[in-house]
């Protein structure tokens, strides 16, 4: 990182039914915000990240960009956490009755509200702002551009899988990529993962077998029983899956602490497409330490502790509502055992797994309410997705001739690579596109000043 | 009236809670389809009516443009009704707890969703939908197109008070507008009025002053006491307060059946400025009469049935919610009794009029949600606003430099004239602007089919 955060951290009390009017509850939203690049300008640009599921302090770590090109021209740097994640609970989070991606958007645009109005930094009343998001904050930062286009003039939205819905994206798409990107580091990698499936049951099925993958696992607790290798199999498809997401060229730490190109450092110990049972075990356990303990951080795996950090019953509730985004794995075409996907089966699931609290699974609502790819008539949107990400299949490739919207395809990179800070080590495509999305922002900054605010062409804020 | 609605009338069973997932109930919405133009065509245009406060055959009544811009195309004229309004009650309207404009349009974009997949009408996926809107309605259409631009390609938006909130409008415009176009007619006849306030007030202290108001008035009842004299004045200022809005140029039927120019039809009562007490009051009757009862249709006037029509209580919620509409009435400038707007008393006394079902007092949150005058990013959007209207105030006269916003003033105009049907008594204005609202819808409707479409340019669709 060359920029820190160094960010104040407040709390914006808001209200939390937004569309309806029988309570007028509240709940606190925390912000972080960073004024060191403003320099007493009024009305100063704003860089707004709109909060996704988790910590917010984790997404502010990990956006770098914001940082850089705030401190270029002179930024108000803020991100807000999405309502629910993190501190930022709603009546303790003792149900989910008002988690709902618009009601994440109209609290953005009730703190915009009143941050611009005094309310939580000075001079900024008639400030631009320019909303930024990765994943499903890059989908909010661009429907945040879609609904409240007067609030926020552009949003950069890094692989964002806006149409990661019911027939507008191959289910396996996903789990495609991710096969892709191991196969890429050496076609011996995805087959050994594919059999170790195979094998690992096998090995759980015995006292002897439960030994050796408690030893090669380095777990800290001995498998139970044939039934405890399920949690064993989950931990192993989120290592697989998610360290395609973060297959970044440098050392990072977003999801787990991670080596430079973390699925070539895992495959390095797949390459053999001779090992025996015993060996493909040992060394599947070698290759998934690198995501789950790479640094030796940890004595030994917890199979209960090797999560990704984001608070997986607050999405597995948005999954199961609007955020219903199809997945599956279809035998040949990826490294996971067969999964199919049933929308039918899927609605049962979540209305079981809900049943407490009351759930709607409603697979078409964000098609309805946000448009998917459908952005002829919207503008100011950067969708930029890395061709690594298993994600980008959802994306919007098209701009539909609309020649506000900019697209961008970043080869060799992963998942919303350009949000992270300028490395020596990033691909030329990122570094080009990361330069193209500077100059877009800059331009819509100009546009804003000079247009909108009617300021001087000689001012310092309407040259970028 | 050239077109009549001829529209066949039906249901669509929507969600009620859009932006929670608690609960799954559903209501009805009733729909009015019109197919008669269509004649066949693959895609046609969508002509959409985003109902407002009020049964939907009232607004399909008043909103001729509709059906005769839609015969020249070829589209299909859909009006749909808000919820809560009309026969579009939500669990028997027994609360107001999902009454709200975003909820409103929420339902349109799911609407239209489902009647665009051939819920409703056949072949018509990739229809390009055209919002229209008058009033609130307006406030709604022109909203339509900033919240779902994927949906709709266009608002035309008639009437649109979309900044009559807090601090964005003086309280007084419209009681002010009231005041001039009565004054237009003759000066005497808005000081005639304003003294009246007083007289009535007088006579209704003593039994033989009450005789006379009955005798007077017209009344089905005599007036009991001092006290019932309140509901005298409510109507009166009703009846002045609204013929203003309705004050066309040949006879209709919008808020009540009214002839030509019905200002001017009262005020040629009220000329006389050396009226007597009691000349006053009786010629006061008779040119209200012109509002309740131009035509005789009731045998006297029942002070409980003058009303306008409209659901008021769902209004009234709406008003005291997210619609706070600050109004008032400045001496001298206007031909009501003084009544200054108190936001806080306003507060107090919506809550406790609303106290049994909950509300919720929110005067900024219509500006934070859509953004009232600032348009600078919003497309396609027809403001049209008359300088006879008294919510001429409120509407938007600036669009900012945006080109793809169309601002029409339109002299010698009421509220949203130019919804109605041609008519040969249209002021020039109306008549030239109208024309000017053809083009750019037929503008919208070309640019769809030839650029989203990528019709053929010599299809009969991409010729407008």
């Amino acid at each position: 990182m060359r920029f820190a955060v160094s960010a104040s951290c407040g709390c914006k009390v808001l209200t939390i039914d937004k569309f309806g009017f029988t309570t007028e509850e509240k709940f606190s939203m925390r912000y972080l915000l960073n004024d060191s690049f403003v320099g007493g300008v009024t009305n100063p640009p704003i860089f707004f990240y709109a909060g996704n599921e988790g910590d917010v302090t984790g997404f502010a770590d990990n956006t770098g960009v914001m940082f850089e090109l705030g401190q270029e021209i002179g930024a108000l740097v803020v991100f807000a956490e999405h309502r629910y994640y993190g501190e930022s609970k709603v009546n303790g989070n003792k149900d989910y009755k008002y988690l709902s991606a618009e009601l994440a958007l109209a609290d953005y645009a009730e703190f915009l509200g009143w941050l611009k109005a005094g309310g939580g930094y000075p001079n900024c009343e008639k400030s631009p702002v320019v909303v930024f998001g990765g994943s499903y904050g890059g989908m909010l930062a661009s429907w945040m551009r879609i609904k409240y286009p007067f609030l926020v003039i552009g949003a950069w939205a890094a692989s964002a899988p806006v149409a990661w819905f019911e027939n507008l994206t191959d289910c396996n798409s996903y789990n495609y990529k991710v096969f892709k990107d191991f196969n890429a580091a050496n076609p011996n990698c995805p087959q050994n993962i594919l059999r170790s499936w195979y094998v690992v049951n096998d090995y759980s099925k015995t006292d002897e077998g439960r030994q050796k993958l408690t030893d090669y696992f380095d777990l800290c607790s001995p498998l139970k029983d044939a039934n405890s290798v399920n949690n064993l199999f989950s931990e192993l498809a989120d290592a697989w899956s998610s360290v395609a997401m973060v297959n970044y060229p440098y050392p990072t730490e977003f999801l787990q602490p991670l080596p430079a190109w973390p699925v070539n450092v895992m495959c390095d110990y797949l390459t053999d497409g001779n090992l025996t049972d015993d060996e493909l075990v040992k060394q599947i356990g070698a290759a998934s330490k690198v995501y789950f303990n790479y640094y030796d951080q940890y004595p030994c795996f917890n199979l209960s502790e090797g999560d990704i950090g984001l608070d997986d019953n607050l999405w597995g509730y948005q999954a199961c509502s609007e955020m219903v985004m199809p997945m599956c794995s279809v035998e040949g075409a990826t490294m996971f055992p067969p999964q199919e996907w049933n929308l039918e089966e899927e609605k049962v699931a979540c209305e079981a797994q809900f049943a407490s609290v009351g759930i709607g699974f409603r697979p078409d609502w964000m098609v309805t309410q946000y448009g998917a790819r459908e952005i002829h008539s919207a503008s100011n949107i950067i969708f930029s997705n890395g061709d690594l990400d298993p994600w980008q299949a959802g994306g919007v490739s098209d701009n539909m001739g609309n020649p506000t919207i900019y697209i961008f395809a970043m080869t060799d990179a992963a998942h919303h690579l350009d949000l992270r800070t300028s490395n020596p080590a990033d691909p030329d495509s990122v570094k080009q596109v990361r330069a193209a999305e500077f100059l877009i922002v800059k331009g819509w900054l100009k546009d804003y000043y000079k247009h909108v605010l009617r300021m001087s062409p000689a001012s310092k804020l309407a040259q970028w």
